[in-house]
């Protein structure tokens, strides 16, 4: 059985490819991403999604499971939203097509729900996106739920939730302070927090999204609907109680940013059933989580 | 000003052109779609709109206003979800492009709102498209709603309920029946048609469909949302009642396909307060609907 994982160089991706090593080494992984640095364990495809040949490659008949995480982040995709629309619509797009009849797993986004969240989110709350990213992920899981309808492809879009700790100073992301927080309070380093103590932000970590996305790739269910991922609400004063008993927090300090409260820090509670039925898991609780992130940097 | 309209030799847009040389004169129209028959009295483009050299063509610097309404139908469209791809969202989307700072109309369709319905549809019934078709249509307006946002784009996608009447045996069409009822009844021709009388549609004459895209055309307002067009809740038989008055429905029998049915007659009442603030219209009456279509015929 071969899966093929497209973003396999990024953070989740990395993760992905960890983990599938560890627990089926039975596995055969195709890898692919813009570059790659250093050697592989696994065959890679370095080249770009927008180019036919590389989608024709990534989706020969040998491969069973294509797992795609790549993608133009939010910030990104605002200032260039003709890229967005390559790289974030057309290409997977593009991907429904070329996996018809085999089984597809789309890394969506909580992006669709847009700047305005009602008191409460759970599986019937509609998407209402306010950014070019959000747009395009919501696209993309019509489209899946169509070609779901119609019998033509299986498996799921699942909308991702912050994902910590990205790299320190990855670019285009909006949601970036929430991963740069876990790097600042790692190396006791100074760094001002764009939201007050009390914003609220959904979070998981790396190493469970991960797990969920190989759950989804390495299992049978198939579901018309995007599928919103378990994650922990939590309070930004909270995380920072959490690290401060693992971390260094004495330099952190808040300016807020209305823009990105708004956007990434009033996230109300969440409930999934959806994803809970299906087997996905959230981080245990803000203790574990952030132990499982610091160990993981 | 030059207003460019797509779809120009099909029903609605030979009834949208025939109202702007009456009422409009001095508004100059350029009309594209794959090919016209006879003379015109404005200028024509014939072509495939999947060709990027029409578009350029359409949306030359001296085109002012862009009135879509060129697609490739429901039933069409389901039987190649390709074809439909290229024509209902790859060719919107381009258009969006193309018209960046201009005004744009777009013809959307009910058909966003999927196969089942609520007792009750208004403006925050939330979309679920059941069609290839209908996939598109909302794909398209979440991107136009996105270009609003970002103030890419001036205009509005109008979701267009059943018109009557197409021309006689229309292609591709699910909903062609409710227009081959008009035909029957005006020839006194036998017909049988493929719900029972107590199944309900939305209609909407041609000529006030037409009259509703010329108000959208020619007003200054911008909608994010897109506006779902007032029509009339008919029930069949009440139509049947109505023809009986002005034509011949002695040859009209009834054989209830379950499809048919759930798709094109179980539609509630329908109220479109966004529509009816922008000035748009319905037909008065089931009775002059009736009149006015087969007027028109």
């Amino acid at each position: 059985m071969r899966i093929a994982i497209t973003g396999a160089a990024g953070f989740v991706g990395q993760a992905v490819v960890r983990q599938l090593r560890q627990s089926r080494p039975d596995v055969d992984l195709l890898l692919a991403d813009r570059a790659f640095t250093g050697p592989s364990a696994y065959p890679t495809l370095a080249g770009d999604l927008t180019d036919p040949a590389i989608v024709r490659a990534l989706c020969s008949p040998e491969t069973d499971i294509l797992l795609h995480l790549a993608a133009l982040p939010g910030g990104a995709a605002e200032r260039d939203p003709q890229a967005s629309r390559a790289i974030n619509l057309d290409v997977p797009l593009a991907l429904v097509e070329a996996m018809a009849g085999r089984r597809l797993i789309l890394a969506g986004s909580i992006a669709v729900f847009g700047g305005t969240l009602p008191t409460q989110v759970d599986d019937t709350t509609p998407p209402a996106p306010a950014s070019v990213y959000g747009a395009h992920k919501y696209m993309v899981e019509i489209a899946f739920a169509d070609a779901v309808r119609r019998g033509a492809i299986q498996g799921m879009v699942l909308r991702l939730p912050g994902i910590v700790a990205r790299p320190a100073a990855a670019g285009g992301f909006g949601s970036a302070f929430l991963s740069d927080i876990f790097h600042a309070a790692k190396a006791g380093t100074p760094y001002t927090i764009p939201v007050a103590p009390d914003a609220t932000s959904w979070l998981l970590s790396a190493r469970t999204c991960a797990a969920n996305l190989v759950t989804a790739a390495l299992g049978d269910a198939t579901a018309q609907a995007a599928v919103t991922l378990p994650a922990l609400q939590v309070r930004i004063s909270d995380l920072i109680d959490s690290l401060a008993r693992v971390g260094d927090v004495q330099r952190l300090t808040f300016d807020e940013d209305a823009t990105t409260r708004r956007t990434f820090g009033s996230y109300p509670p969440l409930t999934t059933r959806c994803a809970d039925d299906l087997g996905f898991q959230h981080d245990r609780s803000l203790t574990q989580l952030v132990e499982t992130v610091l160990a993981d940097l």
